[in-house]
């Protein structure tokens, strides 16, 4: 996320490092000192690792200052302390690029959260491997559309394509809606770190075809969803929100189907509302999560 | 559950057959026939298997039948449709074996709903792979209490006196409360149908050994306990009732290990009350669970 | 629900009686002496009321009954047993009026529902007090449209065309869809039992205007929403579902609004979803939901 | 909590002041430069009210500080800002006055968590106004039990009673584990800030007696508690944690009010909790939790 808004007041502030003591107090009396005031600030000391992880909110209460003028003063301190830092006005709205297939309801539900002013997103793209009329009831609002089939034999080409369309739009973040495709590695590599999907079915209990089908034969009680940013291994990145519903031996697999795509929606919009608002932070195979 | 209880009027009525016209005529004629007044009923078609599953509470209003003339009355019903029935009266207490280690939280949870009489069981025995002294601040409130320590060379004499203590005691229900010992598959045999579990974690998601710090090293968001009957793969058994917190990455293994036990006995005791109440038919795998 | 489906084979049937002995038999002998078979049964004992409830679900598998002719067998035993009841083809599509005001996120989550075949419904007219332009960003399918403004004088008139639509189009559940207006006495009772409101705030603890921000100054840690039948009091009418989300000090009152949103939309589509499956009795203020 | 702990080196603060730019700053540099190590905070500003709160734990590293050195430090602070604030060693065992009646499920609990460690508090009494003969299935691990009848008449005399014991025992919190006497304003006022009460039901919904009944009569499907800080208006105080779950139609008041004393127990200790480890601050008639 990087377009500067030179006329915003407030700022997200995310770092992370070694932990040692005095973090704190030289990040917030270096904001002091550049007429900043904290409004939200949320810390983690992961003791095992030793590492330090801090998401700061602040208005810019002495004016003159722009994005760049703060990054270059954070940057002082960061060097001083060895700090990973991204920082971005609040008023940005980052640019997803949304993948979808067949099943539409949770692209059809980040449209709708996005219309309404309730996800602060600028919806860029929206890329499909079905043809534009399997989506004819869905509207896109004007936001491009492309259609990107793929095979085995042309993943190579159809993945170039979808960086190239990641790229040409500057895409801050890329949402797998229920898109039904493994990515390469590459791919994965490519998108690290701003990459979500949504994990029908509960996680980690029921990889691989079929979630559903094999949650119902195993006679489970309670259904979830799980969204998690993409790794190289698709169903065990990092996860950022999971939820669960309760059902019963009278479910069949369809019940199931239908109550996960209640969960699905809820928990990928609130994966993306936690990663445009600067919330997660990667720790390794885990998300920080710094919810309200 | 084989003792009668010459004084009631109310019975549980659980039966399974392959499934065709007429079940719930003939059993609902037969126990009017009979006086009987059904108070509560619940099915369930297993349109996969075929199967047919029921659930009845009736009771006696016209006087003078006996629980053995009941069984006399329906095992009519039962040779022409083909059922597995169970029928006992509700005022029978099961008599309850209760196996448990060092951690004493579903236990001594255990005790207490059967002591304000929110469980109505009869606790026959308390049966610890640990001595007594662990125990010190457990009031056992007379239920006799058996030591029997266990190492991989004495497992089969310590099984062989558990199943010898569950069949002088009459036991109906052995409840493993945190008991940290896999058994054998001759016990596990041995106690089919009448032996519930309670898996610390999340099942199916981590099996094996200490399942927090797998959930807490996999960065999930929900932890959870499951309850389920014994078999063979003491991880798999039929599922009867499981439930979630959230948790967040600020939470330390032993966070999860507290929110844990307080998952764990709620999740044991409805398991518990639910086989007590024979609201649970076994299928397959599976549990059907008739809750309210 | 009165339209006959001739080419059916299933059937839901509700009813409600004095209690007393016989009455599952005898509905059972009387469905399997027609030809058909009981799939799905469900019953209450209201023993506070003496009140006995019944939700049966069977097929006809011997040939040539219409729902005519099974009305005239249930007929029989409805007057013996002094029954009140309710009987429809499985596959009949209950003809639905929703009513919406500003907020569309119950309209258009309805819609979706019925769009993707997840709710089995025929909507047959969208009625708002606002303009058509209001939802201009809300794909309709070609559901007739009536804008049928209200003040306070014209309110006998507009409810008067309401129910003139409703009768025209044959509706047999008006939904409210944070319809933000009270009904009169009068029309409440022609809608008796076949009109759902969705209460936002969590009913009954916030009556009246701004629910959220009521809740917000109290400093709830949990906000829901209640489902209810339609009466004269509209926030007291009878509950068919509720759900809640938990909620924190840092959560403003645009965010109980954001959170809000989803409770409701879930709530209201569960309470539609369990009264077109004819899941729901009303029992005095209350209602009997059979849910699966 | 105002036993000193000479040999700790971990505090909590917890601190609230108008908001202004630069209290982070200053706190954060005073904490640093008296050697402390801060290892978690958290704040919230209410920009309703303008005030800025705060939670932060520290360690110090370097030698030699007291508690009452670092409050020499932190006044200074404190004063800069207008602070209100309260800092203790987290090594700390609050002593706690445990109030209780007839039912002891959440008496139980308490002690029960407090006996195997999970809960790090001191229990310096039970008072009851039942007889020590209504607890004779209850082990008190030798805590001084006082019993202390009410009637209307003696109401002033048993509330000076209770406060003496509190006085001479230095109680930092009194909680009122279904303790069913409503406390006298001037009691009220004399535990300002130090006494908890769990209600039962689901507040705001049901006040009064016999909530759970009022809840079954109008046929809600969710049942919950509410821990609050005690006020003048005994349902009306603080809500520090609330908690529901699911009911049917099927389930009878007793039914609610067994899941009710599962709900209860589970609020009130989450709420002793979050008191104990300093993560609630007042604010008006709403309580900040800063939960991990």
């Amino acid at each position: 996320m990087t377009t500067p808004c030179p006329d915003t007041k407030g700022y997200f502030l995310t770092l992370s490092c070694p932990n040692r003591p005095g973090i704190v107090a030289a990040i917030s009396q270096t904001l002091f000192d550049a007429g900043a005031n904290i409004t939200e600030a949320q810390q983690f000391d992961d003791t095992g690792s030793g590492s330090f992880f801090m998401r700061i909110m602040f208005d810019v209460v002495k004016g003159g200052r722009t994005e760049a003028d703060l990054r270059g003063i954070v940057d002082g301190v960061a060097r001083e302390f060895g700090m990973d830092y991204r920082l971005h006005c609040q008023s940005y709205r980052p640019k997803v690029m949304i993948l979808v297939s067949k099943f539409d309801h949770c692209l059809v539900d980040l449209l709708y959260r996005w219309r309404i002013g309730e996800l602060p997103i600028d919806p860029v793209g929206i890329i499909a491997n079905h043809p534009e009329d399997t989506y004819r009831d869905v509207d896109f609002y004007g936001i491009p559309f492309h259609y990107l089939p793929v095979t085995k034999d042309t993943k190579a080409q159809q993945e170039a394509r979808i960086l190239e369309l990641v790229g040409e739009s500057h895409t801050d973040l890329v949402v797998l809606a229920r898109y039904m495709q493994i990515l390469s590695n590459e791919m994965a590599a490519a998108l690290s770190g701003r990459c979500i999907n949504i994990h029908h079915s509960f996680l980690p209990g029921f990889k691989g075809a079929r979630p559903y089908h094999q949650a119902w034969n195993r006679g489970v009680k309670l259904i979830g969803a799980t969204a998690h940013y993409v790794t190289r291994d698709l169903d065990e990145g990092p996860i950022i929100e999971q939820d669960v519903e309760r059902i019963s031996h009278a479910d069949s697999p369809e019940d199931l189907i239908r109550k996960g795509r209640d969960i699905e929606r809820r928990v990928l919009s609130r994966a993306v509302r936690y990663h445009i608002e600067m919330r997660t932070i990667l720790n390794g195979n885990k998300t920080i999560v710094f919810t309200s």
